[in-house]
């Protein structure tokens, strides 16, 4: 039996593909505080002139640029792995496959973005990112992709998070990045929040905020997301293509993919490029988001217009929103803390083609341990989302005798949350 | 340019290389305490058969089991990176290239020499490993092997590091290790170090006694070694073996090659494939060994039969020595705080084939910030003496105009050392 795929540089992609010239219908598009749509004028005051053209784009095929191709290189292909023993004590008939995306400098799938957002920065002659981060991951990315292309790198960190995790300022801070605990009182969104609480423990909305808030203050200066966007899904689209190519070496065909949701984009990573064959006329796959409880955006939100931040300096988007103002609490999973969902998520769970769950903390830091322990690899705590319902999904199989074929992402490593394993 | 060569799995070697059949003269033999030559019949008190035929070996090709061919796929080979942009800040007008052992999934070289140990200990019917681990790489990647082969682990833990890194027992805990602070009451050896001094820091030497004194009194154990052994320096030979070939593919050949050195093995791991061909009249090749101040046993050290242990429980080994009372302070590079030194870098060393050096842990850490900033890669503080070395190279070439190229190990990285760098 075939435990690993090979990491062939075959498999690499060239060009990132688009789900949306394949959707059935396209979501609503983005909208300003009246009610009008937005173009890319807006777009241009916050993002480089490449991410937007990403934004927008409805090609089903776009170039990788080949500066971005060559950093992908030192840690892409990324490896697929069949959980051998992990089926083995489920002692389940399914075959359960994962892409792991922590073996990389930066320990997870933010890098297949942050290296092409500071790409095209830098090549429009931007000097400094202004970001956001919640648990740090994104921020620990962006600022290796920034120390990699040059650039300066503000990052405003969600307060709970920057108190749980110290060691990820370190961390930026080393790859030459600046991290303030957010709210902060270095924007006035920022000071608002710290007037009603100075101890607030801030959220994603508010950070966004903050950052959206300095880059527009600023010259020489951009915005860059690391999940939500259009953009940021074409460019973890990477992880579904090796995925495709990957499982096709195995000889086997998923016929459920799962991945954890914060903001969505490493769940539309690996799934998109399968939900393109699937809409094409390729076979039926079963695709499940899974978000905490403590975060229920899909399950327990509403699908409208909301603004992607705190205090209403963004653009609106339709998408499931749990409200901008929602203060989630200090869970580990700190990645999954965001009020809303990639627009292009949120409009497939309204079509009714990807399945949310949502699982509370206890449950899948346990799930987590029990992987680390068989499988011998540690995933963060947003990853064992995934994990969690890849047991369960796999349990159910044993139960019912179905010949399930699983994958799902394992999005990035947990070595920096070996404290929440401690205490959680 | 080129940055990174490729990885394709027809770099992953089949056969370890073992460099003692073309050395000009072998070590001298491994003696009790009466000075006699021991023979396999004492290693079989300790070690797994597999583990014996691999350090007596002198055949120069020895194979790979497929079992453990297949737990290296998920991680092997290791990318080998060009420092391009260490290069341009260093104006140097040196190649730097780097064999980066990181990226898996215990974070260190030491995955390589685990799953064997663990593989031979199964085949032999043995259930149980004990070992003892410095700052705690060797334990986790022990940890690991020992989960993928179903064997129970017991680590002893050097306890200076035990209380510095308290995630490592964590990490390992979780892969189903247990870990106690090495001295220990456990055994007799632990316990007349505990008489000294309650809070005895512990060291290398000691954590080998109570490991060791461990596995004689039990059933079905048997003890592992992450370093110093001629099986483990075969086992790291896939390091070298893979940069040869990646190194080719990059169309260049070093002309100078680092790795830091605590018990020997990465170094050894590196080195030994190209000093191979130099030594069957390949082109000449500096051997650079970097080892702390700290803890200076090539370069201040005495060449001597010595016990491997701090209570003299196993044979005496030819090496380089610091004595195996040796108590060494409690740097952050816990992996190269051993008192001896492998007797196939030991012999290396007197045969004037390999240079040591010695680093004082300030500017090795300072090495690590700069290459962390520069690459976008954190090293562990281990790696970081051997980066100081390629700086400090690379600088020379630029004084003397030399066209040197240096390949150096990157043997893991800094995940659980960034308190380390936060502080030292």
């Amino acid at each position: 039996m075939r435990r690993f795929s090979s990491r062939s540089s075959d498999f690499l992609p060239t060009e990132y593909t688009n789900i949306k010239p394949f959707l059935p219908s396209l979501p609503p598009p983005p909208v300003d505080s009246d009610g009008y749509p937005v173009g890319p004028d807006v777009l241009a005051a916050l993002f480089p002139s490449g991410m937007i053209q990403h934004e927008i784009t409805l090609e089903p095929r776009v170039p990788i640029p080949v500066e971005v191709l060559d950093a992908y290189r030192v840690y892409r292909p990324s490896p697929l792995i069949r959980a051998v023993e992990l089926e083995r004590v489920l002692e389940t008939p399914a075959h359960i496959y994962y892409k792991y995306e922590g073996m990389n400098p930066a320990g997870s799938h933010k890098s297949n973005t942050a290296l092409p957002q500071a790409y095209f920065a830098a090549k429009d002659g931007i000097t400094r990112i202004t970001t956001e981060t919640g648990a740090g991951q994104w921020g620990s990315a962006l600022s290796q992709a920034c120390s990699r292309f040059g650039l300066d790198l503000d990052v405003f960190m969600v307060r709970a998070s920057f108190l749980q995790k110290p060691l990820r300022k370190t961390f930026i801070n080393m790859h030459g990045g600046r991290v303030y605990a957010s709210p902060s009182d270095r924007t006035k969104s920022g000071r608002s929040f710290l007037e009603k609480d100075s101890q607030h423990p801030g959220s994603l909305g508010i950070a966004i905020s903050e950052a959206v808030e300095a880059v527009l203050s600023e010259q020489n200066s951009c915005y860059s997301l690391g999940s939500v966007s259009d953009a940021v899904c074409l460019h973890q689209s990477i992880i579904g293509q090796e995925s495709i190519l990957q499982m096709e070496e195995m000889g086997e065909y998923p016929t459920e993919i799962i991945g954890c949701t914060g903001g969505g984009s490493n769940f539309a990573g690996i799934a998109f490029p399968f939900m393109e064959k699937m809409l094409t006329g390729g076979k039926h796959i079963r695709f499940t988001a899974v978000e905490p409880t403590a975060c229920p955006t899909l399950t327990e939100g509403k699908l409208r217009y909301d603004f992607g931040d705190a205090s209403g300096l963004t653009p609106k988007y339709m998408m499931y929103t749990l409200g901008a103002g929602f203060i989630p609490p200090p869970i580990h999973a700190g990645g999954l803390r965001y009020h809303g969902m990639a627009p292009l998520v949120s409009h497939l769970v309204k079509l009714g083609i990807v399945n949310p769950i949502a699982y509370a903390q206890k449950k899948t830091l346990n799930a987590g341990k029990e992987f680390t322990r068989v499988e011998g690899i540690l995933p963060a705590p947003e990853s064992t989302h995934a994990v969690a319902a890849a047991i369960d999904s796999a349990v159910e199989a044993r139960e019912s005798g179905e010949k399930k074929i699983i994958l799902f992402n394992l999005s990035g490593h947990g070595y920096l949350d070996l404290a929440a394993y401690e205490n959680g």
